[in-house]
């Protein structure tokens, strides 16, 4: 085993650094965040971390930082108030990641990637490509005194899936053929999972399904 | 392709929304956080929003549910000030979902699963069957207004690492045996990643590693 201490994070190479606490918090989500600015031009990026709040209301978060990329995708969320939320597919990993490089407002990430946009009726591009597209209305917006990143918040107020859910409500992300993200740049297939059924205390726990 | 407008989202059964929300957003990391309350009886409680914050300061949030279970985790997150979010080992995922029942506050899910403890120099558990062990000092607790969930925001403070990490700090959770997370009950194992370069505008993306 191998133990860091605070004073051994605190000495590791900045980007040795980014790698390894991007890593330790385990698997995340791989999402496209789709937005339009002001003249239509529209912007695609790369999140990996997108996090539930609450299913009732529907409500879904996640951190900005204060970068360059990601202040097109703030200001163009600010000017129209909604957004959309893209499963990456695995087979597109690629593409996903390219949509992470620093271009100009007046460039969009569809132009410059594979993906195709589609408007909805929110006036917002979603991704033909993903095989669920979220669309949600900004409803908060915190800044993280610590770091100067930014909490975003939005409500579900629209789902578009291209595949099957279950008759439960759950969606299957592996059957749909959507990636996960480690660290900052690897992104994985997944296996199908193994359902349990809700835990009661001192009462076994069955598999709804594996 | 489906679509679930607002209304329909709004007029699902309760735990059909509660499945669908909580799975559109995509994989989520499997941890568990423990902690201690001021008797010394140990808590252990699985959790799917761990969120990367920053790198520098090494910062990772997650959101507390205002239920039982998660009342246990808060109060004792207060009192001591220090929790530790231990990955979840694939190979244990029942055990871990089994962490997700309410008991009472005098019982330790040490006691009613097959994980076992070790107390750190913090005076928190840490799992002794997580491959990663990471040791949190409270930094900020706010409560999000929108569904009065609240949201933790911890520095990392200690790491421990049963295995190997990448020369340039990457961690790889597929060969450290780590589960994902979908929905409310779902447990994966993943495939092995593929890495790309730094993104920059015009110019090719490589592989790193896959």
């Amino acid at each position: 085993m191998i133990t860091f201490s605070k004073d051994d994070i605190r000495g590791m190479e900045k980007r040795f650094r980014a790698n390894f606490i991007n890593s330790i918090s385990g698997f995340k989500s791989a999402n496209l965040i789709g937005t339009s600015n002001e003249a239509g031009v529209l912007n695609l990026a790369v999140f990996s971390s997108i996090v539930h709040i609450g299913a009732n209301p529907p409500l879904l978060g996640f951190i900005l930082r204060p970068t360059h990329v990601e202040r097109n995708t703030y200001n163009n969320i600010l000017v129209k108030g909604y957004y959309t939320i893209n499963a990456v597919p695995e087979a597109h990993a690629l593409e996903a990641h390219k949509t992470s490089a620093k271009y100009p407002p007046h460039v969009s990430e569809f132009d410059k990637t594979s993906f195709h946009s589609d408007i909805n009726s929110y006036g917002v591009p979603y991704v033909q490509e993903s095989p669920i597209s979220i669309t949600c209305r900004l409803e908060s917006d915190q800044l993280i005194e610590l770091n100067q990143t930014r909490f975003i918040i939005g409500q579900v107020i629209e789902v578009k899936i291209r595949g099957e859910i279950s008759g439960d409500g759950y969606v299957d992300m592996p059957s749909l053929g959507v990636a996960a993200i480690t660290g900052m740049d690897s992104y994985h297939k997944v296996f199908a999972g193994t359902r349990f059924t809700y835990s009661k205390p001192d009462q076994p726990v069955d598999i709804i399904s594996e």
